[in-house]
């Protein structure tokens, strides 16, 4: 076989094989085919499409080119959920508990921060001494004896798509709704759980902000893992707006503990409720999700849930005392300044891409990979959709301890705002699911 | 300027601008544009095409590359010719000094043997110590002083197109109708000539096989070197057999020296004169082609047009007693085979390419860049379209020195051979002519 051939029949609008597939995907890996050649088939790829069957081989072949973490031994429902990414989407802190408290293992191997978006990780590392590279050993371990870590993803798992990602980055080959199914899908089907709730974006927010593309993509996945015989349920969910109040690491950690405590904010909760029962469900831990979402409120107003989160912190050795005085042992921000609405009106729409940049900018989030994060920058939002606001009202506060880029993101969050004398209709948190 | 932007805008079916394609090409030579991206960019080239202002630009931006050769002080009309490549098409050979004895300039730079078909620069290495890579200041000194050089591109000579072609090559973007007309005439205009007679092959030995695409490719290239002011012309002619009677470095030279003296094949002879011709044409040394041709002939029958020949040869240090002597002076093979027609019929076609690459087999041409060639190897055709053949007569003699792929060789030229009980209709030697 000839990666050259195989980039020609691509190119030339050919179905490749899965044996073809398997063979450009390990040879990359081992060196035989060059980045240059990958590139060329990644475009090739790009614009002619791959079909399911060839997305499913892709898939499997980055699987196939790492080592498949086998939870078989630990007893009980592995679950995991995956969020395509938002702005203030810290869910996965608040679900990881509370999932396990209710019975699910929940295998979570997160990531960091990626452009405009957060990553749990970071979030995760805003408590003091919080480790998230752990050995595979340890990672079961916890996984016995809490039934959830939250962690890194451990070395060698599915490097091809590693490598595959880091080219599709320079090359303008990122946005392809196949090439995204089996990036992504390729590394949760290697961390080995039984299934997985999806959590795909849309909206100003999201990565991929049209709904269309987002029910595409959501479908391809629960495709991709169903034809690995993995559990798969996903929702389409709104990023139209931050999700709940806060955007910035040590800002999202309070919050999700305040979730824990059942005093957080609406939009957050419902969507950790929907997301956690369907976690039960496909765990079959319960059987329709009004009996799991009642049974979730119940762990977050027994304290049940929070316990579980001061555990997991305990063994991944971070300080628990942030879990009773967040304000005292969470980093902070030295300055805070309030961001003011240029005139009065309600919110009709927020371009929450641009949050997201905006957060960036005052260091909450990274340009390039080597950037350190500053945990205890970002913004409390105190408007959102639909809200009314007078002119010169803050619509939220701004958190940072450089004052470096703080005009340009000032301007760039309050621009992000668009407000209009009428109130305007609102999308909903949760469009649909797709299962 | 971002190679990332510019490879979305094209993948996407977007125009890109001349300066945004020079940008590519230059940060491609210089380092800052990786081939991965570049690979990437000509894939979304390759199959989104790209247009005539596309195509300009990316000649010119080739061209820019490296050195333009300025051939300004040099007095005369200076017109090249550039055929796509074959098999037995040796025409440059006698077209250099032909042109040479009726007053056009002819600044000829000439490739190598490729795949299947020969290269100029390997046939006139057979005439021993024969000197194709020659300092700029003696090519022109030559080119005042006879009127005529045949010699390898010189160094830097758009080196845009070198690296970007070495890519296509093992990347599945070769044959792209534009990216092979900017590719030639990058080159073409770069060697500094007024006008340019291209003689664009069709046919089984071709590497652009169909007509319509070869007069597509031809049109380009004229409008390309038109738009760079070239004084173009060119030609579709026949490559759906050998041209001549000769596949062969040493066997071409022979072959050539005896259309010099009149006494050559038809079909190579009347190519050479229609090619010929139409260079006077251009260089406006004649003003019809029926006159033209009329001179060339005296030319031809005087003896005048061999006597440059042996000019070129004694300025380039090789042995010039190949004029005289060529089965002497030549190298010759150690062994010889008859190839038999399998059955009694007339000649209905012949798969050319394959013609070409018996001929690799036995040391003719190369596989790889770096394998030295056998001179002295080749094929010596009897047998050609239309003609009769009795079971076992020779189609052709095979001339080798090295046993090793005699009998594949042998089969291959053969089986390339199909003969039908009756006589067929044949194609043309010259097709169409594109100015």
């Amino acid at each position: 076989m000839n990666i050259c051939d195989l980039i020609y029949k691509k190119r030339n609008n050919g179905k490749l094989t899965e044996e073809e597939i398997r063979f450009a995907v390990s040879s990359y890996v081992s060196g035989g085919v060059a980045d240059y050649q990958m590139s060329a088939m990644l475009m090739a790829m790009f614009i002619r499409g791959i079909d399911k069957a060839e997305t499913f081989a892709l898939t499997k072949a980055m699987v196939e080119s790492g080592k498949v973490c086998d939870l078989s031994r630990i007893e009980g429902p592995k679950i995991d959920k995956h969020s395509t990414g938002g702005v203030g989407d810290g869910t996965s802190l608040v679900i990881a508990p509370l999932a396990a408290c209710a019975g699910i293992i929940v295998p979570m191997m997160a990531g960091r921060s990626l452009g405009h978006t957060g990553g749990t990780l970071d979030k995760l590392e805003s408590i003091r001494g919080f480790r998230v590279n752990i050995s595979e050993t340890q990672y079961k371990k916890q996984l016995q004896k809490l039934g959830v870590a939250m962690i890194s993803q451990t070395q060698n798992l599915a490097p091809a798509d590693k490598k595959m990602y880091a080219l599709r980055d320079v090359t303008a080959t990122v946005d392809s709704i196949p090439l995204i199914a089996a990036s992504i899908m390729s590394k949760k089907i290697a961390e080995g759980a039984d299934g997985l709730v999806l959590d795909v974006k849309t909206g100003t927010g999201a990565f991929i902000q049209k709904k269309e593309d987002c029910e595409e993509l959501a479908k391809l996945m629960v495709e991709i893992g169903e034809n690995c015989s993995k559990k798969m349920d996903a929702l389409i969910t709104d990023m139209s707006q931050p999700l709940g109040n806060c955007v910035g690491n040590a800002l999202e950690v309070k919050q999700a503990i305040n979730v824990l405590k059942s005093t957080g904010p609406k939009d957050f909760t419902d969507l950790v409720l929907t997301l956690t029962s369907r976690m039960l469900i496909l765990g079959k831990v319960e059987k329709d999700i009004q009996r799991a979402k009642a049974r979730l409120k119940k762990l977050l107003n027994s304290g049940a849930a929070l316990e579980k989160f001061r555990e997991i912190i305990i063994a991944q050795k971070g300080d628990p005392r942030v879990i009773d005085k967040p304000d005292k042992y969470l980093p902070k921000a030295a300055g805070k300044c309030p961001l003011a609405a240029k005139n009065a009106g309600f919110i009709n729409s927020i371009n929450t891409r641009e949050i997201g940049l905006a957060s960036v900018l005052i260091g909450a989030g990274r340009t390039k990979k080597e950037d350190k994060i500053d945990t205890g920058a970002g913004f409390v939002i105190y408007k959102k959709l639909g809200d009314y606001v007078k002119k010169n009202e803050p619509l939220a506060r701004m958190h940072y301890n450089h004052s470096k880029n703080v005009e340009e993101a000032k301007n760039r969050f309050i621009n992000a705002y668009s407000i209009t004398e009428n109130k305007g209709s609102y999308p909903p948190l949760i469009y649909s699911e797709i299962s």
